[in-house]
Formats: C-alpha cells, sequence, structure tokens
C-alpha cells in the first residue's frame, strides 16, 4: 500500500477554472512522488458568498437545513471539475460528495461535528488507483440528511479524513505561506516558522492568528495527523508543519505573538457580596453560549460589601449578552453595567514557557517600557495573555516580537539547519 | 387524504429570485385549492450553460459521471431556494436531492432512466403538511451514484413522481401558454388546444414541436397521469390538458400541423439487389445508434440489377453516419452516397385521421396546390408526414394549417364549449 497524503484547497485556491488547473498540478507533483493523493476542496472562490446573497433575497432568515442544501453545492462544483482537471492530465481522478466519502455528521446544520467517516469507500478508489477529490466542509446525517460543519469545515474535513485512511500527512494549501511569529502585516519581519506544536497553533488561533480553525488543529492533535499549512501557489515553500510536541525538532520558548480584536471588556458594577452570585452569572451566560474568556473579580470588597466583577466576551455576542442581562440585573443585584470595546488581548505563546517564570516578567516589561497599560492578564501554560486598550494593539505586537527575537534575521540563528523533507 | 397536485416548473420559470417568488406564488395559489402540492424543479435559467462553460474551460471532453456531479448541482440551488422563499411566506417546505426523493435511475450518466421511486418518503413529508420541492434532472443509481435524465429530464421526473405517488394531475408550467395547433412564429393565428391526447402530443413531440419531450408524454400515458402544459407568468390560462384519447372531450380529425428541420435525406446507389443487403445497411445503423425515420427503396429495381435506397437520418448523426459507410460501403457493393440536408419534414398529426381516408388526399392536394413537391412519405395512424424542401417548409405549414380550419377563429367553433376546470 502506498503512503496515502491529504491535501486541502480552499476558495481562493480554486477561485477559477485556471486556478483549478493550477490545484490540478500540485496534486500530480505530489502523485509523482509516488504517494497516493485524497484531496478536499472548498467552494470556488466567492461561490458561498454568491449563494448567501441570493437565499438573502428570498428569506432574510433562511432555514438552516435549507441553507446546507444550498451552501453545499459549492463543493460539488469545484470537486467535479477538479476532477474532469485532473483526468484531461491522462491521470484517473473520482469526486466523492460527503454521502459518497461516507463522512457522517450530527444531525445539526450549519455547525455538526463530524462522528465518523468509513474509509473503505475512499481506500477503494485509492486502490483502483484513482485520486479521490472530496468536497469539503459537508457531510451526511441519519439516511441522506445534508450537514455543514461550519466555520473552517473543510480543515476539519480534511484533517478527519486523513486521520479516518490513515494518511501519512495532511497538507492545508491557502493563500498564506505558512505560520508567522506574528502577523506580517504589523510586523514586516516576522518569520515564518518551520515546525509548531498542535498546542502552540490552538493558542495562537484563539488569539487571532487567522491560519487555521481551531477545530481542525483539535482533530489534528487527537488523532495525531501531522499538518502542514502551505502555500498553493508557491509549492517550493514547505510551509509550516504542525505537530505534537514531542516531535518537534526545534522547541523555542516563545514561538509567537498575537492580537485579537474580536473582544469587548464588561464590567458588573456592584454585585452583591452573596455566596453563589457570581457563579449564577456565568452559569447563566454559558447556557445562552456566551463564551467568557478572561475573568478578574474586584480584588477588594468594597465599602457596600458589593464586588465588581470584569470579564471579556467576543463582541459578536454582545446583543445576547444584554438581553440576558436585562432578565437576571434585578435578580443579581447589580448596579450599572460598563462596556467598552476598545480593547485588544495580545498574547505570546510558546511551548517551552512552562519552565521558564522569567518570561512573564519580560512580557510585563516590555508593554511597561512602551508605556502600555495592562488592564487585565490571563495565563496558560504556553500563553501569557494582558488585555490593552485597542489603539496599543500594534505598539504591543512590535515591542513584544523584538523582545522575544522573533525577528526574522535572530530567528534564522535559533532555528539552525532545517528538518529534512520527505 | 387531501389531492395531491405534481407542479413543474422549467429553468425560465425560477431564473431570478424575483421568478422563484413568483413560482412560490403559483404553488401557494394551488395549495389554497386545498390540494397537497408536489414541485419539481429545473435549474436557475442558465446555470447549466454556465457550468457547462466551466467544464469545457478545464476539460474538452469532460467524463460523464463528473459531469452529472456537476450539473446536479443547478438543481439543488433552485430546490432549496424555493423552499426558502415558501417559509419566508409562512409555509412549511422542505426541499429533496434525487437521494432523498429517492428517485432510482439506472447506472448510466448523461441520459439514464428512471427505473424506481419509492413514494414513502414524499409522502411522508406530505403527511406533514409541507410543500415538498424535488430536484428534478437527476436521479441515483447503486447506493450514491448521481446520474441525470438528460433532454427533458425534469419533465420526466414530474410525471415519474406524479406516477409513483398517484398524483391527481402534473401540470407542466413553461414559457409557453400551452400546446398550439402549429408554430405561432409560423402562423400567428395558431390557437391554443385545450386538449390533446398524449399519442397526438407524441408526434408533435417527435416532429418538432418543442413544447414537451416525447419521454415524458411516454411516461404520462403509461401510467396515465394527466399532464397541463400552462404558463408561469399567466397562470390564469389553463393552458393545455395532455390526457388519454378515451378521457378526451374534443376530438379533432386533425389537431396540429408541425415542421421538422432536424433531418437530412441520404440516397445510398446502386446498392446490388441481393437478399439481405438493405437489412445489413439498416441493422449497422442501428448498432450504431443512428436513428433511420422514412425510407423509400427504389421502386423499380435498375438495368444493372441494383437498388436506390433513400431515407432520412438526424442531422447531427451524420458524422457518425459517414464513418460507419466508409466501414461498410464495399460491403454493400453500392456507388455514390448522396446527401441533403435542405430538407424538412412536414406532418399533420390528430387522432380522428384513422377513420378519414380522405385526409391524406387532402394533404397531398394542398401540397401541390401550393406547388410544394413531396419527395418522400411516411404514415402512422394518427400522422401522415411529407418530407419537402426546406424552402417550402413554412409555406406548407401555413396552406396545411388553413385547409384542415385550425385558424383560431374556425377552431373556436369547433370546439364548442370549455370543460369545466376543477
Amino acid at each position: 500500500m502506498k503512503n496515502i497524503i491529504v491535501q486541502k484547497f480552499g476558495g481562493t485556491s480554486v477561485a477559477d477554472t485556471d486556478k483549478i488547473k493550477n490545484v490540478a498540478n500540485v496534486i500530480l507533483k505530489e502523485k509523482a512522488k509516488g504517494n497516493a493523493v485524497v484531496v478536499i476542496v472548498s467552494a470556488m472562490g466567492h461561490t458561498t458568498d454568491h449563494l448567501l446573497k441570493l437565499a438573502d433575497e428570498v428569506n432574510k432568515s433562511p432555514n438552516p437545513r435549507e441553507l446546507d442544501m444550498l451552501l453545499s453545492t459549492g463543493e460539488c462544483v469545484s470537486a467535479s471539475l477538479l476532477a474532469m482537471a485532473l483526468q484531461a492530465t491522462g491521470n484517473k481522478a473520482v469526486s466523492l460528495n460527503a454521502a459518497q466519502a461516507k463522512i457522517y455528521t450530527e444531525k445539526v446544520h450549519g455547525s455538526a461535528r463530524i462522528v465518523d467517516i468509513k474509509p473503505e469507500s475512499i481506500l477503494q478508489h485509492i486502490n483502483n488507483d484513482e485520486i479521490v477529490i472530496i468536497t469539503g466542509f459537508q457531510g451526511i446525517a441519519d439516511e441522506n440528511e445534508i450537514t455543514t460543519l461550519g466555520r473552517g469545515g473543510s480543515d476539519t474535513s480534511a484533517v478527519a479524513v486523513a486521520a479516518a485512511i490513515k494518511a501519512e500527512r495532511c497538507d492545508i494549501y491557502t493563500d498564506v505561506e505558512g505560520v508567522y511569529t506574528t502577523d506580517p502585516r504589523i510586523v514586516p519581519n516576522a518569520s515564518r516558522l518551520e515546525e509548531i506544536s498542535y498546542d502552540e497553533m490552538l493558542e495562537l488561533a484563539r488569539v487571532g492568528a487567522n491560519v487555521m480553525h481551531p477545530r481542525s488543529v483539535e482533530t489534528a492533535k487527537q488523532y495525531n495527523v501531522p499538518l502542514r499549512v502551505r502555500s498553493s501557489f508557491k509549492t517550493d515553500n514547505l510551509g509550516t508543519l504542525i505537530l505534537g510536541v514531542e516531535e518537534m525538532e526545534i522547541r523555542r520558548t516563545v514561538t509567537g505573538v498575537a492580537a485579537d480584536l474580536s473582544q469587548l471588556r464588561v464590567v458588573v458594577c456592584d454585585v452583591p457580596d452573596v455566596p453563589g452570585n457570581a457563579g449564577k452569572l456565568f452559569e447563566r451566560l454559558a447556557d445562552d453560549d456566551i463564551s467568557v474568556d478572561m475573568i478578574i473579580q474586584s480584588y477588594a470588597r468594597k465599602h457596600n460589601n458589593t464586588n465588581d466583577i470584569a470579564f471579556t466576551i467576543y463582541k459578536n455576542d454582545l446583543d445576547r449578552f444584554n438581553n440576558v442581562m436585562d432578565e437576571i440585573k434585578s435578580e443579581l443585584g447589580c448596579s450599572n453595567i460598563f462596556i467598552d470595546d476598545k480593547i485588544a488581548k495580545v498574547s505570546i505563546v510558546g511551548a517551552g514557557m512552562i519552565d521558564r517564570p522569567g518570561i512573564a516578567a519580560l512580557m510585563f516589561k516590555t508593554l511597561a517600557d512602551s508605556d502600555i497599560n495592562i488592564r487585565m492578564i490571563s495565563t496558560s501554560e504556553i500563553k501569557i495573555s494582558c488585555l490593552v486598550d485597542e489603539a496599543c494593539a500594534k505598539d504591543a505586537v512590535k515591542a513584544l516580537h523584538k523582545a522575544f527575537h522573533l525577528d526574522s534575521d535572530e530567528i534564522a540563528e535559533v532555528k539552525g539547519t532545517l528538518p529534512d523533507e520527505e
């Protein structure tokens, strides 16, 4: 049995028929190495936006089941066109939709999770020497209900298929050249990472590096599928390999810096200091699916025997948050609620951080030296996040990137020789 | 159990989202009469052409299986949008693709025939008071292979579904107002027929009236499903009802006149008069799927003991015909082959013709009076066709339409009162 490589191509990589032909060439290069290739494709470029616009024209709040029926057509178009493009070069290829590839999900529309992939159909086509093209982003539930996986769904499809068919590696082809130490639009000499661990990638993804959706990285970690993020258009660039920390050849204390502008800060004032009152608040928010990230309960009980509770939530949960607070405000007995949406969460991430207590100190000192005020702090084993004013976010990222020696010329010294490519 | 009406809407009826909303209104009018409604839709307007263009850009001769994967997306888009449009009006609706509606075909790509429809899924949604929207033109074979039905496929889907769920009637909504006595572009006072029998419609369809594909009419005849051809945009016009001859309220001797320009005439000269020689020729043409229509073997054996054999074939079979003749010409021992593509087949059709021997005579006399030469003749129980020069086709249609009293003012007298509408 040949080694199997799974390749995933996003919407920009298959935006038009010329790009689809380019993708066919990328696939054939991998096949020429003697590997079997299974490909997951997204819908062509702006197809999904176009379909959403049509839906909006007939119904302002379209039914999620019908929306899945509609949107799932996008990947069927790109998958069949890609199979045709490969066949035009004299190669055997076949496109499979989710029912044909046997990708089963929960019966939830718009954000289903994959529950099972039966690999026999895919493997049978591989044994027949066919390049297998599978529609990303979608699955089936019950007998024939079409579901979609929600944001980042095609990446998740690719990783789940790679795990199910025991692929050697899953290559995520995209319009960026890999994972960087920080956003190159903020720090021009940010450098591409050769390797990063699943956990570091998860932290970076959560704090605003838009390369991959956390769910797909979690799935890759769960099944230990090595992921490579690389460019569809500069294929001699090997991109970034995401893998288990124990398989990494290089470990750095701090791997990356990221700024996240998607949250806002809430202060609920004068919450009476009754046991269970704060718990009641956060339980209710969880019930309404409102994620709370950083939390600070006021250090000192105030003279009137109340606490101020500050925390961050995502900006697009604000309407639902306000509804919940309207309902429970009197029950809680709090006074005012302040909202501050001009904040940014700046984070440093690194698998080697856990053994190095000086890292947090260096982060705080660096921000202080740049006159940037820290409003809240949260930490995990491989991450330290500071909440700062939105206006300071870029300066904070630049200063931290420099302080932790992540600029491209310095990184080159640290990383030494490249790991050999297969 | 309510009566079920099946409605089919073609591509022009759902060409954009405004037209889809119009279709939703047409459906709701039928529902308001107390009927359950099942709808078959084609792809939106030029979707199929657009998809074919994309396919052509990646592969000049696309694989039929992949083409079916690609084209079948068109109806999924229109079906889900139509379901959303109905839901926007507060009605329950659901779209079903071929797998969900359980429409099974042969495993042939591009021109599959429906072999079975399991009605339980459709009926279950009807019992749930949902308007059921089904993708036309497609089916599934084996476990999950997507097939398409070829030209006129959505009409066939509609009729087959109507038969499977025992619908009262199948309404084919289209961009014409019904079936006419002849093409109104040739004879401006051609009149719309209130009723026509399946067999008459089949003959008219075969001789060039483009209203419905013969396959769907054959299926309707087989299962005795009444069909109504009517306009999506002028819904107070009841169109034309196609039904069994025994159910017709009005029988006319001649129902319609049509001209077919899709054939050409072939003369194979000097075929030696050996038994089985002509049979060999036509058997070989049949093997290569080349349909032969009118045939004349020369009346008198010629002095050199050979026959000339003349027949008509379809213009788009000409390349294949030439290939066959290159192969078997020497075996047959014939001399020249003449091709004449400037011919037209002009036909009169009518279920009442069978008892009236004077009809053929009137047809020939009418053409003779117009100085139109008849090159070949063929007849069936309800049709007489004459091959004439292409340049005479329109004059022939006009003269016959007048001779058989089909002009709109005359027809009005013949037909008497209208049959009551449901």
